[in-house]
């Protein structure tokens, strides 16, 4: 299961053709959104509503027919809510990016849509523990919803923003910061010369990888299932039930 | 104004009464807490529930009124969306208790409620960049909602528990890690001879430190207010309008 | 109290001015400095007499009286003897500009008067464990005791300084790095936008919190107070006698 | 390719079976090892000979049939010989380890053979930055090839350890700390309830995704093809030709 | 010349014999000591007026003659002073054992004398950049003086504090923390199989080999001379003059 | 003795002379090299090699006639395990130009041969923990077997890459990146104004410390003499056997 934690049906479209790209020959895709939030994440005020909708979202799933879960948001909202509510594993994109950069390099750039949104892949980066491979965050300011409809124009100014980071950071492979990028992963990876890591495709493939090895999310401490809990107003039905 | 972030109208109450009791002569203190979500919070999914409620209840707000926002619950779920949203100074529970400790001590302990909720807390202190002065994480396996009712059972085994994290750690702070432990705090600090704090009254001393100082959110950047947007479902509303 | 740490009666009439223009009504101002030293504090020379000159002051006060010390020089020298040495809350002025930008801001850089004083600073940063929150340290060479007489043509260095800042690092917050800059802050603030802290109103206000709070010194083992001992020459009065 | 740097063959044997019984449909183990070397690694000294088998294999390896190395020693000795190298993705197998069980625990604990081998494991931990993650190394004294021969004894001797393991670190997750632990991994997992990672097979799953990404190791700067240049003595044939 | 930071004559002299023992042929020695502060240094407040009296006894001294200065107190007090005022090299014996240890082993622990003093050897190893290396810090609350009048008893318990330290920190060197525990040096090394490291005979043999290459600490930026100053009360032959 | 881990002859003699024109009078250098293995090492792949040469050089060694080990390559090849098999002590150029760099300077800057090796010298700087002292690492592209005729211009290049490094990292000593740069030393320490570290000649002295201090490597564990082992192929005659 693919989840964009936005509520753009284009973009759920887009993400869930960038998944099957990828996808094994056993791997189905399955590609949600909430029912609610933002059409685009791009603050931290977006991000707190639309990781209500991932966990809502996941509440609502069949978790028995998932067999893994990617979070479609560079931001990787509500990720440890879904960990916590699932027993598959799950990967954010941009931890699944992190992690694929840092084994086919020896240190990467990630080139994101806002700067204002830098902030948040600061973070992520802490948060994962990528502080040393991680060697800069670049904003290109090209809005989320603007790269659908990416032309020749988008992809030169990327193609210029990806090289500028590469010099700068003397890093040597790119992490493009959005979900939206990933139509134009391949053609950046060419010209670059250089590995140019999409997070959706890595997040569907580590996935695949982690469930061929028969691994779970962990429910020993930190991510064991929720407690029974009431939920008050639109949320009530989110709570959990008593389990044996 | 002090946000409880989950729905239980006894604990606001409570911790209203914990905001009142150190709140200066010229503090007016505003105890609300969000329309929906859960009654207590123990754990990730519980937190991107409440956090959304966060978010919508600051959404709702008359910012031009509030001039200091306190978020009570220890994993300070929403605060960066809180941040963004408004332009008065605004703090987390478990960020100004951290501050609060460091200045008066070498090295904080923290003592908190569920174990499952050491991990909530140990992100907070790297997220906070704390990691040196706290000196280790506590549960004590008591049930948030439980305190409520606390009696003088529970104050002896919370009592042991901080004597115990005081000794191990080579600490000489107490840091209580539940917005429901206020009342115990100042019994606590009796005993055991040390600084305890309640992050409850320090985020409010704070806030009243920081407006004193003339200071608010920076706007510059990360913290921008949220940008135009649609939202969709229950959540129609809490889009921000276009603004001059 | 406000202790200046050199000997500058300009300088500190100047600060005991910047602390009063933000203490609460109930707050009484002392506005003191050793008896010997140096006049201004440019490197770690002139630090480690004025460190002495802090202990000696500190020891001759009638600890009884003092709420808080606040130490108004950048460098924070004697900070930990003073802790030490008293029961009340000691905060440094770079240690409370250091809290309260963290609270409002994303990021901070400090503004500091000489280039040669940046390593001072860089060691308080890590010292207090602000490694992340501190973007960046700037010298402007101006001298310490120059900023008394400051005119506008200093102010627009200044600015300039704090702009170019904020750029280099991505930051969204500016401390000044020195006391003698307090009376710049507020026209800066109002220019440049973003929350600009002096640490001198810093102290003051995070001191006046403390106190609200109830919180001293924890005197459990690194602050305990200073044992008895015999001191010879000069020294010989700052001995402390045995205690019941 | 599984290269496993030690010259037992059974160990390689062993070790071949492994990487068989986790590999896809579509992919074809070539289980190697060096001519040259220790029969077993268990401290820097047969770390630095391996290395040089590792290097002088995968010298003599036809690069183009190769579509991914995986090195099968916890040292990872040789590993960035080999990236260099070669331009498929390389990947040890510790490495591979630390970044499967990151994805699905919050924390997990290493247990090996050697105690003299652990600082082997956290000079890993630091090169790769997972010191976050890894929350423990445990040495348990059996020597490498005794795994071999493993009884039931050795199990119950594993499982305690991995217990203490999970007890003492507050972790959720076991990586095995050698290749020869691989036959024990499925029986601790269903024992101990949490993920237990072997290196070799999460070293396959691992490149079989980095493949499916069409990500190879980047020759931009660190790993860039190694210079021509004169080899002396036995290592006479090592020295590459120059290239076009 | 070696600086004992403290004003007992009989632990110069000690520091003297020890530094004398380890130094070349054509190295002499100079033990010297301030002429006013504590007898002995157990704390912040000690440490302050001594780190003065080490400034203030470095400007009695004339410059030229000295090679090369030790400043022979565990906490290293005065030692940037130092550093700025002359153009040798200049060592603290903590600095130099933490160097030396790191040189022999693959981690160190500190054993000291009073356990109020860990945490200005944990200072010292932060600001030093030795977390890493540094495993574990120990005091054995034996005041300072009375290692003066050592007897077997003495030896004992600091061996047994040693041999503790070596198990718990999975360490395999030991620092003294205390310049007076330098005559137990080579006694406890034998009995303990591990490298012993005393800073007063460290700094001393450091700083030969600093002086035969033929270094002296940079003036180019942080300890560039101390600037032309007026100083004031007894501290007024302290200023430094213009200098050409 | 002084290892040259490359097979150069000349470049052996060289830092023979190197190590020679500082070595004290009671100390005898023996230069030497591997018998096998690069003329000289840019890259991880020939590093790889030259440290298989550095342990079968020590094995060959009557290590009862060595007093100190230099490996006088800048990437410290084969270091771990050249400790691991002798008993004095033994330094890398790259280790004992940082400590000696550390002792004199307040952060200092690295210049070094091709660009292609800063990595290498980056890990360096991670794994002997001197992350805040290193302040910038500089690559300058001269090949290492240029500098054996170095004229006039290399050194006016050197100069420049010296001094725009000081600027830009704001460090205030240089440490030489690599072994056959030592000629340059002296003449760029004296334009420069800055301390030049030369690790040959560090390295020398510092173990010329260590042995007036009767330090060796520890054996307590991570450096414990290798096991019995058997090897093959070429490297047969290097096992160790059995030992009383």
């Amino acid at each position: 299961m693919v989840l964009n934690p936005n509520t753009s049906h284009g973009m759920t479209a887009s993400i869930g053709r960038a998944a099957q790209a990828v996808a094994g020959p056993a791997t189905e895709i399955l590609a949600v959104q909430p029912e609610f939030g933002p059409v685009s994440i791009e603050g931290f005020y977006d991000e707190a509503i639309a990781a209500a909708g991932v966990a809502a979202r996941v509440r609502a799933s069949d978790a028995q027919d998932i067999q893994g879960l990617a979070l479609a948001c560079f931001g990787d909202p509500g990720l440890d809510a879904a960990r916590e509510a699932l027993t598959c594993p799950v990967l954010g994109i941009a931890e699944a990016a992190f992690h694929a950069a840092s084994m086919v390099s020896s240190g990467f750039s990630i080139v994101t849509t806002m700067t204002r949104t830098c902030v948040i892949a600061e973070h992520l980066v802490v948060k994962y523990g990528f502080e040393r491979q991680c060697r800069g965050i670049h904003g290109t300011d090209v809005p989320v919803l603007a790269l659908e409809a990416a032309g020749n124009g988008l992809q030169a100014q990327l193609f210029a923003a990806c090289q500028e980071a590469l010099e700068k950071d003397r890093s040597d492979a790119i992490v493009l910061g959005c979900a939206g990028m990933a139509p134009l992963c391949e053609a950046l990876q060419q010209r670059l010369g250089v590995p140019v890591i999409d997070g959706v495709a890595a997040a569907v493939k580590l996935l695949e990888a982690l469930h061929g090895l028969g691994l779970k999310t962990s429910k020993r401490c930190n991510y064991a299932r929720p407690l029974e809990k009431t939920y008050l107003g639109w949320a009530a039905p989110l709570g959990w039930p008593r389990r044996a």
